[in-house]
């Protein structure tokens, strides 16, 4: 048997390129070796939308579609969505109530997080959670990896301690202790620099058209000292260049050459990497458009078929997890 | 359409007197003129007692027992088990997600439990949520009352709050603002003057045999400045005078003023409330053994499909509430 993994996605906007080289990728690979579980984690996204949660529903459909059309297969691995499964709350609710209360004040991520979703009210009870359902939704599947970046580390430490105490509460082994995968996928940076966010103004959506990118791709920032064409290039500090070793690997090393050496000035640079965006994300357009063109007018009833079939599967594991657990701290 | 009630009990061990008039006798007088839902807490009393759940199963099911030999009556009221609900917890993580961090931390019996619940290591981040947890209990069968004494107005406040929050949130409403029915039920304190309780040894359980309440009688404290059989007695300070005016309202003028005038010994006074007693509790003692006989060796097995039946009940009325809250936040 493959060993299992577990890796979700909040459901909080378009998917743009960011998620593409940090995350699908990555996915997509991951598929050949393990037994994978892919979460819509609307209720992770409902702690910091809960405000404005009109359109999450809607977004988890177009992240679904996404994702198919990126190559994540629901007929591999279980594609489901986190609010068509109980069990992650009814874990939740339990692991809660063995966390002791300094743990999760003193994730290091907490205040940062309180920090970046500025704009957002998320000094709520919910959210101070947040690392304790992370945990849940890993230990539902028993899965022993989640692929996860340095900055997830300490939600996995976290998720292990729980694991720990749990099993000195109920003097029995119910679950692996879940292990990191970290993926080296590169960050990807938004057209100014900063990090890749809808609320930058600073992505490009993976449905963008090759018109739309060409346009994007005119607004990014490059070297900031290079001021004239004639001035050499400092590829390592230019956003457009990192692109390029992102998206054309094989051609990298002229074009940072051509840049230090003032053989290529950032308006062509820029043109250029248009053109590469827009071969590297056709495959997926394409296959979006075949999702979105079949069955005519049914789009998000295929991805709620597909969603119903993948809670049924994460269902059936969920709760034989749920039965030893409860049996464990005489629950129903 | 009657209105209804939520009420609950956690199971953390055997029922006693205080139980009998605090709670019992008025949820058998609420079964009359409201659509009743009786829970068993098993989730409240796994927040205290997760350190040892080894028979918090056994206790919900010998709490179901003496409720139904009370008089509480599963054909009327939907009586059911906390954990077979998994829309309880549901509910918990949406409610939590939009509850303030504050408005929680602020609770004021929170410390006070903190507190209260000593050789219990309460400070969880699950029994923060206790009160949330409360709230969702109510709003899953929109109840509009909800019986409590005085120390529990700060949570049924807390949940009104929440419930206008809510409201505000998703633009509509969705749930009646709960109501308390104060209970101006007797506190009977337990048998050396302090509140009744399991940890302090001091309960007489519904249980209890009659040579078990005389015993018992035996040791309660009475009047402490009555020295001597022949000083006048103070009822109003005696806590065998307080079981008497509860348990022998018709009698009860007569025996405080023989214990005032001394015509009445504290021994004897404790002796004939022992009869009284276990005359007051025979009809409990023997619904009980009823109970306990029938159908030979599958006592459980009974209560258990008493409960599977309440929460087949108490589903198809929480699932429509799940349905309209969930579409409001955008989940499955």
């Amino acid at each position: 048997m493959k060993p299992r993994v577990l890796s979700g996605m909040r459901p909080t906007g378009p998917l743009h390129l960011g998620h593409l080289v940090g995350v699908l990728h990555n996915w997509t690979r991951l598929q050949e070796t393990y037994d994978c579980c892919f979460m819509v984690a609307d209720y992770h996204a409902l702690m910091s939308e809960y405000e404005h949660p009109e359109r999450l529903r809607e977004h988890a459909y177009q992240n679904v579609l996404d994702w198919v059309a990126c190559g994540i297969d629901p007929s591999r691995s279980v594609v489901f969505r986190q609010s068509d499964v109980p069990e992650h709350l009814e874990l939740f609710a339990i692991l809660a109530i063995i966390t002791p209360l300094g743990w999760v004040e003193r994730v290091p991520t907490y205040k940062e997080q309180l920090r970046e979703l500025e704009g957002r009210d998320v000094t709520t009870y919910g959210f101070l959670g947040y690392p304790v359902l992370q945990a849940a939704d890993i230990l539902l599947y028993r899965a022993q990896f989640v692929p996860v970046g340095e900055d997830q580390l300490p939600h996995l430490e976290l998720a292990r301690e729980i694991v720990r105490r749990l099993h000195a509460l109920c003097k029995r082994t119910l679950f692996p202790e879940p292990q990191a995968l970290l993926t080296d996928s590169p960050k990807l940076l938004g057209t100014d620099g900063r990090k890749m966010s809808k609320s930058y103004g600073n992505t490009i959506d993976l449905s963008e058209s090759p018109d739309g990118i060409r346009r994007i791709a005119q607004t990014m920032f490059t070297d900031p000292t290079r001021i004239k064409m004639r001035d050499p290039g400092h590829p390592e500090r230019c956003n457009v260049c990192h692109y390029w070793r992102l998206f054309a690997p094989a051609q990298h090393a002229q074009v940072w050459e051509e840049c230090r050496t003032a053989a290529r000035g950032c308006a062509q640079n820029k043109a250029e990497l248009a053109e590469v965006l827009g071969r590297v994300t056709e495959p997926f357009r394409a296959a979006r458009k075949r999702l979105d063109d079949s069955p005519a007018g049914d789009r998000y009833g295929m991805v709620e078929r597909l969603l119903q079939e993948g809670a049924r599967k994460a269902r059936a594991i969920a709760q034989q997890t749920m039965a030893d657990v409860k049996a464990a701290f005489g629950l129903a």
